[in-house]
């Protein structure tokens, strides 16, 4: 054989055989990412919802002599890290269990506006911070999943500190105090990227002050479904990462409590 | 440039670029599948359990103008699609929260009993089964998952057949009739084999007839988390399947609602 040729094969071979392995297993180096909190009595909730509540069914030495737990819990969907199904505020848009995996999964991309919100808390994500972050880093890739960090996270669970007031009932919204993403900075996502859902370490996609939720309108308009108080986004790199979002699947749900993972790649 | 040098050179850029792009994207070329059934009023429960309820909290125009649906809910941690914590049955283990990513990832394989169990709604599946199963397909790799397939999920949602009684109550428990694992089949598992979880298509990893929950004392005592009432177990492949099973992460648990998918590569 021509050793140009010979050289080729050679080549070729090692261009087929390398993308099969790769395709193999996607998941042989690497590591799971946890972006979920806990529900528990500290979980924060919307002043208007009630608390997240754990009961205890059984839990000791049954009269078989083995140990046994057992609990039930109630919650509102939107309390925890949480899914926003488009239909919170979009009518015949998804609901929560009609949401396709494929909109729950896929690579990310986290823009960092913490500098900007450490020291606002009514700071809004605006469409200059995503054009800044596309000259250093690029479009925002089609099918991306979104993630804004404001950084607010290091707050959580306290609700004095994190939702701007620890105060309960209608009066108290009013004093919701945290960053979100400014409506026309969803427009522009929404016109002018295809991404597959957003995200944010808040406890709502539109910021604490907002009257009319004109970002969760804009995105669940468009069936982008949202994740918010997702957790540790300072461990997910700006861009590499592919997010595992499973809500409970609840069947005519406007959210569900979220487990949501990143998956990083070694 | 020489035509032949200029090939290569071609082909070494196309080389080196397919696999970047695959480590980059090793998600591009698969499907998730979703082995979750959905929360409703119709989802099973355990005859001393209460049902799912999902609460309106508000559906309709806002008197600002806009969509707005939100809604609350009450489960106990055990019906429907759910993780099984090792705390369910055995003291000091893992409660739900505490569960690693690591234990509730990884690949799967699925061992198939259903020619046997669809005409015995009490069957066990044996260490003959699993012994049965490892002569084809080879022993059961470390840190697998295991899923076991009896081919009952076909009766799903309808209770009478599913759970063997549609009745509620202390007293209907006796009435139930649905194939599960044989402990001795727990105890060869746990002893000769590292496996991370094991999964079942009914809705506890003991038979319905089982009194003493042995197979959940023996699998929760060695850390060992268990899935029940997974679906779509006749999708899965018997080997090859990543799954990624992801409970509501419910802090002092013995349970959850679990979404549970598996990734199958193309
Ligand atoms: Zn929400
Ligand atoms: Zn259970």
């Amino acid at each position: 054989m021509h050793k140009t040729l010979y050289a080729l094969s050679l080549l070729a071979v090692g261009c087929t055989q390398q993308p099969a392995e790769q395709a193999k297993n996607p998941f042989s180096s690497g590591q799971w990412i946890d972006l979920s909190y806990e529900f528990s009595d500290e979980t924060p909730y919307w002043p208007t919802s009630g608390p997240f509540r754990l009961n205890t069914d059984f839990e000791g030495i049954t009269p078989g002599g083995y140990y046994y737990s057992a609990y039930n819990f109630c919650a509102a969907e939107h309390g925890g890290t949480h899914l926003d199904a488009p239909v919170h505020f979009a009518e015949g848009k998804w609901s929560t269990e009609q949401i396709p995996l494929e909109n729950l999964t896929g690579d990310a991309v986290v823009i960092d506006v913490s500098e900007k919100a450490r020291t606002n808390s009514d700071y809004q994500v605006t469409v200059g911070d995503i054009e800044a972050w596309e000259k250093t880093n690029g479009p925002i890739p089609d099918q991306a999943i979104v993630l804004f960090r404001t950084g607010h996270g290091t707050l959580y669970p306290d609700a004095k500190n994190y939702l701007g007031t620890d105060e309960r009932g209608a009066e108290a919204v009013a004093k919701l105090h945290f960053p979100g993403i400014d409506p026309e900075a969803a427009e522009w996502l929404v016109g002018n990227r295809k991404i597959k859902a957003v995200g944010i370490d808040t406890a709502s996609i539109d910021f604490g002050q907002s009257k009319d939720f004109k970002t969760h309108q804009l995105f669940y308009g468009a069936n982008i479904p949202g994740f918010e108080n997702v957790a540790n986004l300072d461990k997910v790199p700006t861009k590499g990462a592919y997010v595992v979002a499973l809500p409970m699947k609840i069947k005519g749900g406007s959210g569900a409590p979220l487990r949501i993972v990143a998956w990083l790649q070694d």
